[in-house]
């Protein structure tokens, strides 16, 4: 068998490009969604699908789709990702998946062949959530009510992990992904002096978040698969010598299994009311996001596994520990995702690194699935 | 004995008036050292000055002298506070001294004895510290180049702590005041993305951080009189899904033996070193402010001892938790000072509150020790 391949130089050129586009005179890329700099992205990507004479259509909330054949007569394959990115990012996240759908678009307009099925390139708005949330919005909006009606979906993406790179994996095939329980807690102390105050008599909202902060750790995630994180945290009044009053603070947990995640939740609510009344502060637990986990479709992730095996790549079955655009999208449609290495496990960051072959290799993987199902 | 008395309906007038000097329309009361806000403060204080026949200068930094008297003949008592505020403030830090001073001179021009020693009412400039630091910035200033040369000080202040209250004593006679230390610490760890980063493999700066603030509560500030705080916090890049790649907290370490708090420095410096390694970490310690504890006046504690005792009002000897500008003053000649309740031991905050009873109770054993040494 001959297989066809993706145009790698093209894909790395255009890789740079767009990861050029909205990098600042100190040399930080950021692309927010719908900000200035986003905005030079999707002209620059919608330049690229006209000229590979794809027909673009853009929706209410911003997905950008480039659509080749007739999507009336027949439910279109969708692959694609998104072009936003974060604040100080690397060039992969997200524009890796999208870059590599044109490139599969290109090489079987290449071959000559008309596919059986058409094909629909996707870029979703405001994947990462970083100014608006929450993330994922494009592709949620888009599965709460398409104007285009995917067969199926495939995403190709970074895995801003270092699981493929610690089992010198060349390929993911991911299975599910994990859920993911966004909360914003709230602590209400008592402002008080810093030096006239006696320990016991405090009610300081900063050493409750600080519990709250190693109880996750400590506790919640002791033991994998579940991660949490506190990213973000404010304090008020936020002066060295004034206990503070109030502390607001994220919590980031996930974990593949749903029953785990529930758990996961009762006992960090449990921890809260035990911990406000230890030290004699209000505690109030807000849900900002909740998503549950996904298992994607068992034969499109069977597909991807055995395009790796004939291309002789070392691959191995994972779970998504990040959200993507494809979770949405696997509530309309049959979806599976593709990883390719990150170096360090490294992402949302300026060091973001996939090797060149891992890239190619990943982009050939999709080729491969797409064309056999629109052959 | 027959004693003199400040005038109590017009200390607390003043003490009101002043206190709505610098609200804003929502009823919050800063004045900030430096702002327009304590300009009309300050303006306002200058104006009473002058009302009660007082010669005004004001100093290089900004310190307001009020003098009655001629201080070139002879070295002249001091009495004051300061009327800077924190952020959303009481009406009583301060500027209780400040016009309490002003009422045992006016009481002692009202009994038309012309005293034997001079004396001059000072409001420093900037204790707060809350907009540029350090504190007691005024006082340290006069401290280390003094235009007046003062005999002694006297400085009248709330408790801003709950002890007073606790005994239920009028009037706190101050033999000492706690060494501080204010270090700024600084965390440097790996951003990363919340939801594909193992724990174990984690250089998570906001984690150390809450570690440091738990440290402190549980080990360093585990047994009276050492106090620790961490007022102020920030994490970067401070977003829900990324781990953050650097904290930078404060740190408020107070306690009257000087042996106890270099002890507690040391074990803080130990602890930071060990948790970087654990957390694979940089952390790195900045001595912000360095006081040591300060000793009042042996003579001057007995004399505010006695005046109570002879007005019949229950008092203690206490060490000062709070910095104070007597403090300051205190290097260059013998100070003292005197406390009164603060209800719930709440200060650097608008609930701040000394009943009526107890602040004319402090200003009229202010009047008889200053009486007692002018005479």
């Amino acid at each position: 068998m001959t297989y066809l391949s993706i145009d790698a130089a093209r894909l790395l050129e255009r890789l740079s490009v767009l990861g050029n586009t909205g990098r600042d005179a100190s040399g930080t890329l950021t692309r927010l969604a719908a900000s200035s700099e986003d905005k030079l992205g999707r002209d620059l990507l919608v330049s690229w699908l006209r000229s590979a004479g794809l027909s673009v259509t853009v929706d209410g909330i911003g997905n950008i789709f480039g659509i080749w054949g007739d999507i009336q007569s027949n439910q279109p394959l969708m692959i694609g990702s998104h072009i936003d990115t974060v604040i100080n990012a690397g060039i992969l996240d997200g524009c890796y998946g999208v870059l590599s759908a044109l490139s599969v678009i290109e090489a079987l307009q290449g071959s000559g062949k008309r596919p059986a099925r058409p094909i629909v390139l996707a870029a979703f708005t405001n994947e990462e959530g970083v100014r608006y949330q929450p993330d994922m919005m494009g592709s949620l909006v888009f599965a709460g009510g398409y104007s285009i009606r995917p067969a199926m979906y495939f995403e190709l993406h970074i895995e801003q992990g270092p699981i493929l790179e610690a089992g010198d994996c060349t390929i993911g095939v991911v299975e599910d992904l994990q859920g993911i329980s966004w909360q914003r807690v709230t602590i209400e102390g008592v402002a008080n002096h810093a030096g006239t105050t006696p320990m016991a008599m405090r009610r300081d909202a900063g050493l409750a978040a600080a519990r709250v902060i190693t109880f996750l750790r400590d506790e919640i995630a002791a033991t994998p698969p579940t991660v949490a994180t506190v990213g973000s945290i404010k304090f008020q009044p936020d002066a060295i010598n004034i206990i503070p009053s109030r502390a607001v603070l994220t919590v980031d947990l996930r974990d593949p299994d749903e029953q785990r995640l529930v758990a996961a939740e009762q006992h960090l609510t449990q921890f809260v009311k035990q911990l406000g009344q230890q030290e004699n502060v209000e505690i109030r637990l807000e849900r900002i996001v909740r998503l549950e986990p996904v298992a994607f479709d068992r034969d499109l992730v069977g597909l991807i596994e055995r395009a790796a095996d004939a291309r002789g790549f070392k691959s191995r079955r994972m779970t998504s520990g990040a959200g993507h655009d494809a979770q949405m999208i696997a509530r309309v449609c049959p979806a599976a995702m593709i990883f390719v290495p990150s170096r360090g496990g490294i992402s949302h960051n300026p060091m973001e690194h996939t090797d060149e072959a891992d890239l190619v290799a990943g982009a050939n993987v999709l080729l491969d699935v797409v064309a056999g199902l629109s052959s």
